[in-house]
């Protein structure tokens, strides 16, 4: 709503914007636009959160562990490695764009990123802490109090404030003006004549039935194996695990595709290396259909129009611990 | 050399800041200054390799991991967790100012950074991987070597130059304009009663001795227990693994105290949990003084007028890596 009215108030100001908000308005794709957001103070105490392996029993796994911000938000491994280098059940998902998911993980089964935060820190697999415990720690910091303070009116820090501030720092991760989006908004040059091709291939073949709007994905939940079965050895059966429906075994969040050339592995198994083989897979198993290999390389080289600015900021300093502090607990 | 001769010309050109350096010149502490790379380039390609933990084979831990930046250059654990969790056999000392040290390591067995940095990338208990590797996953990288070719003219990457980029960042890395310094550089209100008789203490009581110099340390190898022997189940027997002598047993390098309020805990086996408990062991075994409560909390003041102004840098983002880079192997 709120992008309409806008759309239609630019367009009354200046005629000459038109043709840009009409192409984008008929593509099954729209661009992503920076985020200011609501309480910056909020957001840079999240900043923080998301930085500090004090948030978790070691000390040494913080959020940026596993999705880290200087590799697309992710950590490039096919399952994650989480405390005393447990192996992890499942391909860790970008945090970039994550605001724009219609709920969290893989299965769906958190509402929103406020409720989402809360997981990792308490999950044994991940940062193998409680919640009591990482608010102990961050509230025997000064420093951080202060910035509670400044954040929420008082220093008193508790889980709800944590999540909070960490969900508000996350939905600044939002990575706009990929050559993509440049496209979108008019800039015909943005994209060579073999990503064209290949955006072209992408819709024309039904990807956009699933891959679509902003975040191209993230906005239904769809069956991994439409036409044939997927074959992993991953037992995940995804939103049947929420639902407790048959019919919703190996029903997966549709991943979005920005920033997909960072976030490899593929799926969420992370069985599939490349981009290529996972566009291949794709084609095969959710459509029914075989590229050629110049095919595949056209919507690869397409896919990689995704890769929008990535999020930029210092990197957080973070207060130290005082003598209260609980210490951390590696081994 | 060069900074005396910079003093002096200072003074010929201004007799007004004659106090300044003069009464900086009379302590046995000298101020640090903000380090310009000589060659930015390779300092901005050392900082991206310092946080990529594609240099270690699980592809999850970087320099950055245990020198955390965020957190003074250190992990803040007794003693490290390195590749697939293993427990270090050492308290991982801070990366800020690092420069400075007359060696690297507890021991000094490394004569400088770039020395150093080939160690942790193939030392089987940190990062676990090989040097051929390493090469091997950066050269495979063609926006990396597009940065080897503007720090190096050449897109050659090989391990000389993976190192030499390191400590060309690691040579930034330091943490000037401290209250200490700015009182040393003339601001007398800069520190307060306690902070100041805490430094008067400091001095009188003989911790200059060792801790003297712009890093506060990290110019001298000395014994721990000079008085009395510091107990500890840590088996590190300091430079005599270095030099073979046994007059060296338990000597190890005088660590900075530059940001000591930042790089807990302290000493070699990181039994020392608080700045308290340091500075009483040292006088007692140091220097065979027993401090009062006070006296200590006064130490300790001071000790804290010496964290700096932490490095400031955007968070590296490191470039993806492409369908031929070696995969990571974390389990
Ligand atoms: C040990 C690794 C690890 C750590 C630490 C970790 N995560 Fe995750 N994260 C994952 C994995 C794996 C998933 C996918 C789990 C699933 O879908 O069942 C995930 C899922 C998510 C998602 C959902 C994304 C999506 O598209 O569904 C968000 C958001 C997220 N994490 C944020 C965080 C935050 C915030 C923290 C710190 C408080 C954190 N993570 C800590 C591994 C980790
Ligand atoms: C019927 C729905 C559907 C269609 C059609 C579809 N996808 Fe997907 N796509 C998904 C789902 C669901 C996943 C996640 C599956 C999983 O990880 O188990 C996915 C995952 C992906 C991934 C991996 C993303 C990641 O981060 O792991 C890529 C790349 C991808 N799709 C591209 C395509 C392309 C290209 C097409 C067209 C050839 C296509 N998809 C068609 C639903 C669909
Ligand atoms: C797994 C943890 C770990 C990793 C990863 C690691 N270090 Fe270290 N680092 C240590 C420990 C522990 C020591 C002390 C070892 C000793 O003195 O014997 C150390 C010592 C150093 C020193 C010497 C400092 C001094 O005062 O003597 C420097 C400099 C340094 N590391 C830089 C690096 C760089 C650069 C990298 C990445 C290429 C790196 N480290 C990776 C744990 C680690
Ligand atoms: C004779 C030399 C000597 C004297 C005198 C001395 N120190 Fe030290 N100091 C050392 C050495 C060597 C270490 C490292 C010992 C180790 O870790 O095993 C050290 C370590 C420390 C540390 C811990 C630093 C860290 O990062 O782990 C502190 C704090 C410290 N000294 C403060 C003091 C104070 C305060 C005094 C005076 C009361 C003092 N020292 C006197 C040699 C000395
Ligand atoms: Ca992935
Ligand atoms: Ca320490």
């Amino acid at each position: 709503m709120i992008k309409r009215t806008f759309a239609i108030s630019l367009l009354s100001l200046s005629a000459i914007l038109a043709p840009i908000y009409a192409s984008a308005a008929n593509e099954p794709i729209q661009p992503i636009k920076a985020v200011t957001p609501e309480n910056p103070d909020v957001a840079e105490l999240g900043k923080m959160l998301y930085f500090d392996p004090r948030l978790s029993k070691s000390g040494f796994i913080s959020c940026n562990s596993c999705h880290n911000l200087s590799m697309g938000g992710t950590d490039n491994i096919k399952t994650s490695i989480g405390h005393k280098w447990q192996e992890g059940p499942i391909n860790a998902p970008t945090v970039l764009n994550s605001g724009m998911n219609l709920a969290q993980f893989w299965d769906g089964r958190a509402k929103d990123l406020k409720e989402q935060a809360g997981g990792p820190i308490a999950n044994p697999g991940e940062m193998a802490f409680t919640h009591e415990m990482a608010v102990k720690v961050v509230a025997s910091i000064p420093q951080y109090r202060e910035h509670f303070k400044k954040a929420f009116g008082s220093d008193t820090v508790d889980i709800d404030r944590i999540t909070t501030a960490i969900a508000e720092f996350e939905e600044t991760l939002v990575t706009p003006n990929s050559k993509f989006d440049q496209w979108l908004e008019g800039d015909k040059n943005a994209l060579s004549a073999d990503e064209l091709e290949g955006y072209k291939l992408f819709k024309s073949s039904g990807c956009t039935q699933c891959h679509n709007g902003p975040a191209v994905g993230a906005n239904s939940f769809q069956k991994m194996g439409m036409f044939k079965p997927y074959e992993t050895k991953n037992p995940a059966v995804g939103r049947m695990d929420v639902t407790g429906k048959e019919e919703d075994r190996f029903v997966f969040k549709v991943p979005t595709l920005r920033n997909v050339e960072l976030t490899y592995p593929y799926f969420h198994d992370g069985e599939a290396a490349t981009l290529e083989e996972a566009v291949d897979i794709m084609a095969k198993i959710q459509l029914n259909r075989e590229f050629k290999k110049d095919e595949i390389a056209k919507i690869v080289a397409f896919l990689k129009t995704l890769t929008g600015e990535q999020p930029k900021f210092d990197l957080p300093i973070l207060p130290p611990s005082t003598n209260n502090t609980p210490r951390p607990q590696p081994f």
